[in-house]
């Protein structure tokens, strides 16, 4: 099946403060794969963190992906210019890879915490939303989606913290969180 | 790395209204497969129905999945003897493969819609969950998530439904929702 033969893609957002909204991303991906659908996911804000992820994802077919940013994001209140530098260059390849045409699936992954610090610029997102083949579908996902990206979205789930264990002190495990 | 040296593991809980529960089990499946952990996926109500998860599943090291149920619930307020058996026999495949210690991580896929519509027991249910052993990571997903089970649990996201576009009419498509 080519990417144009699947018929028109959606924008989907995943936001809120609770744990799943790269996970969902991710699971979207493994579903796509299982019918051969051809999938780019960019990685906003992630640096080269051995997410599990990764090596998971380079296993599947039909997946590519590209990673910018740092695993530690520092200072909202003081951003560095490689930080805006990053986001930018992140933003470009999914624009890129949107309107190449070759793609079931492009997931922006946390490009709403991108957004929400300025490290781009909303405008640019919404044209990328507007341009894009109708066939391919976005998936969006972070904290603080924008309102108007909402507004423009077909799908949007927000992933409400109800109990979290990093609330008792318990920390990220290798295999499950990361 | 064996099941067991992956240190605690933790009960979390997906549900709500919104799109993403199972979703984010899968993703979460794919995360752990990158860190080479063993993993059981126990379909409640999902039946033969060709899911993109299966064929896409099947592809991933370690993941092992058994699927029970129908693929179209029928009344809620009329249950069938056969809905029931398999329900039932779907906890009992979950609760060999959690006791038996050789996953890191099962899945228990709309466990809750299951006992929200008392198919299972939830004393089972708990009993399950108290006699894990302690690497063992549980997700279960479903909406109507019981308040005795979101007690018990470490982790519990809600998905809240903002938007969806079934709302508008437009059907799920192939490759993206199943």
């Amino acid at each position: 099946m080519t990417p144009q033969e699947n018929g028109k893609g959606l924008v989907q957002i995943f936001t809120g403060n609770g744990k799943g909204k790269t996970t969902a991303a991710l699971g979207t991906v493994l579903r796509a794969t299982g019918h051969s659908l051809k999938v780019f996911i960019v990685f906003f804000m992630k640096g080269d963190y051995a997410y599990g992820e990764y090596s998971a994802l380079a296993k599947l077919p039909n997946v590519e992906t590209a990673s910018f940013g740092f695993r530690k994001f520092t200072d909202p209140s003081n951003i560095k210019p490689e930080e805006k530098e990053q986001a930018k260059a992140a933003l470009e390849t999914a624009r890129k890879a949107v309107l190449s045409g070759n793609y079931n699936l492009v997931v922006l992954d946390e490009v709403n915490v991108a957004l929400s610090y300025n490290l781009i610029e909303l405008d640019d997102v919404i044209r990328l939303i507007k341009e894009k083949p109708s066939h391919v579908e976005l998936i969006l996902t972070g904290r603080y989606a924008n309102s108007r990206l909402i507004d423009m979205a077909d799908l949007v789930t927000e992933m409400v913290k109800v109990k979290h264990p990093f609330d008792k002190g318990i920390k990220a495990r290798k295999g499950i969180e990361y």
